[in-house]
């Protein structure tokens, strides 16, 4: 099957058709049919297609070689953020079939286990925590607290995955599936467009920002929008509108990222003071201190908006993930091999959380960035050249039969 | 029946236990039980029920004189904003059926026909319009509008009417109805507090300020939150949050109110930059003019503020209501009663819409405020004592009987 092929073969698990955006949230319909693609690719392949105890999906290429080995495990995740592109995640889970199906062509036979992988709910778009299937499967979250999630519908994680067909009893870590990988390479698209302006097609990641979601609930009082006067009310609106202008403010004065990307308010009657207002805050910086700073800045504006009208303010870290330095003995294999194939790779530090990042605290992890020329990311229009997908598939097939040869 | 009894038969429908608040609305099923206990009280007390083209409920007493004349028609509504208080609309309802009971116990015989009636989809919480119902019998709003009204979840307005037994085909002005009706008065529980500050139990309504709802759209680009740089941005929810700030501010200059209770932001990710930013506006001013003024400066202030975030800014008048001044004649006649009786009603503006605004443009219309001690509104802990409520009956009691009478 041709790249292209196999990429269309994808597209149409999830997409609105109107706006061109996916949804495709973890258990659901959309997300489904993804893991129904995952096991007919793998199966035509004749790989061997397992889901672990954390509905992260599996196609093994077993070695035939005496010795074997810890795997070389690829992929990324088929999840997307609601309204999101057609190329987070998939292009690394479709690029990793692709990259087997040229080792194929070329007679390649692993000396050690060769896997592609599907993590669960990378995005975090239904229950909230990014990397959830990863953090599961290395103890980074514990399955309490993983069980305990629920969607903006009140359905709970647990309940989900068994709706999918998964055993939510079985759910956290897996130290012999991890103590198995030898390396794990994500390639992604990338989420900005640096290796545009530095004219290249594929780059390497340095590391990932310090990053975290914090949910801001401002509550004051319910009251009627037509007759209670300003001074007696307790609008917690106000406060969170202040909020989302301070957290813009922290971000320019630390050179970080700050988005509140999703609102709520609470009965959500147009001719009603809300009771609660809510909003979420993703906040990123270059290091933890940084990142400590301007948290410290947004909740003490928080704090006095919220004051200020009479409201109360409380923060909750919904997942926080501290920085990530990827393995650079790997980087610098990678980096030295697509070199020498005429290919340079850039390494370039990323705000985006990634699985490649919570593995990386267990195995050696890289990440195989591929131009995005526009840099759109986690919207339709999200996008990246067909000829560099597939000088994407080469490299990572070049790295494959580098870390995989017998 | 005491009233005790008939307004507590009436409170399990479509209350939240935990919070106590009432998500009553149209064509719901909470709204159903809501009028089938009209039915229910109608029917007990041998009066003539039923629905009009619009779906607003009528109970008659009918006059056996023989020269009849214009009727008589008391009530209000029984749908809820989402989480609502008890009394909003209910009272008014209530206070109508108990009005009659007073009015047989004395043996009462009316010369017109004296009606209670409930109105539908009055807070218009649930297709965005505030009296639907009252709206469409009097043709202030035409029935291709009404049908074209979505509600949150994209159900139409003529599905979910005929889902509730009505014939959406039907609906429109019906100026029979709207001919027969000589005076028209609303009970209505008190929103806000200046009857307790002026030691009243009962007041009058002077008019209503002329208010309305606005959407406000903010569209950007969706985009990554942990990639996208600052300045290659075009985040919506900045501009959203500077307007909500500006309305209130627009607000206080003026002496009007402004209040955003409702806001969404599409996709909706914690983890995205969002295309959409969508809050919508209730705005209010002692008159036109002010209001205006008020709608223009907030209007400036979003434009501004989008164009700083290379966004683009529209608004849409969901619901906008003039003006309304009661019939002073009717006005002063029940004053006069009132005070003769030793219940002396203090004439107040309010900045609250009511059906009896929206048939005040047609028939002569008063309303009837009952104390609310703490003057919350639109929220659980809406609340007026017993002892209030039984003198608001009292009083409408006295006004059908002045009206009505032979």
């Amino acid at each position: 099957m041709s790249f292209t092929d196999l990429w269309e073969s994808l597209l149409p698990a999830g997409r609105d058709e109107a706006s061109g955006g996916y949804r495709r949230h973890a258990f659901t319909a959309a997300e489904a049919a993804c893991r129904r693609w995952f096991q007919e690719q793998g199966t035509e392949r004749g790989l061997r297609v397992n889901a672990d105890r954390n509905a992260n999906l599996w196609a093994w290429w077993d070695t035939t070689a005496r010795d074997g080995g810890s795997a070389i495990v690829t992929g990324s995740h088929l999840d997307s953020v609601p309204g999101g592109g057609a190329y987070d995640g998939p292009l690394g889970v479709v690029s990793a079939f692709a990259a087997i199906d040229l080792l194929r062509e070329r007679g390649f036979r692993p000396g050690r286990p060769l896997a592609v992988v599907a993590f669960t709910e990378e995005e975090g778009g239904r229950f909230g925590v990014a990397c959830l299937g990863s953090r599961l499967l290395t103890g980074a979250i514990t399955p309490g607290r993983a069980r305990a999630l629920r969607d903006a519908d009140g359905v709970g994680f647990a309940a989900a995955m068994r709706s999918a067909g998964y055993d939510p009893d079985l759910i956290g870590p897996d130290e012999g599936l991890v103590a198995g990988i030898g390396a794990f390479v994500e390639l992604h698209i990338e989420q900005g467009r640096a290796l545009a302006d530095l004219g290249a097609v594929v780059g390497l990641a340095e590391g990932i920002w310090p990053h975290g979601r914090w949910r801001l609930d401002f509550t004051g009082r319910a009251d009627h929008a037509g007759t209670t006067r300003l001074d007696d009310r307790h609008d917690p609106m106000l406060p969170l509108a202040a909020t989302i202008l301070a957290a813009r403010t922290a971000a320019r004065r630390h050179g970080g990222l700050a988005t509140v990307g999703r609102v709520a308010a609470e009965p959500g009657a147009a001719n009603a003071i809300p009771a609660v207002a809510r909003g979420w805050l993703d906040a990123r910086a270059a290091d933890q201190a940084t990142l400590e700073t301007m948290i410290g800045e947004i909740s003490a504006a928080a704090g006095a908006a919220a004051r200020e009208h009479g409201a109360d303010f409380a923060a909750t870290a919904e997942s926080v993930t501290p920085a990530v330095a990827f393995d650079a003995a790997l980087r610098d294999r990678i980096a030295s091999l697509l070199a020498a194939r005429g290919c340079p790779a850039p390494v370039l530090p990323t705000g985006a959380g990634h699985d490649a990042g919570v593995l990386a605290a267990r195995v050696p992890a890289a990440m195989l960035f591929v131009r995005n020329p526009t840099g759109v990311s986690h919207s339709p229009a999200e996008h990246a050249d067909a000829a560099d997908c597939a000088a994407g598939v080469e490299a990572l097939a070049a790295v494959l039969a580098d870390l995989a040869g017998r």
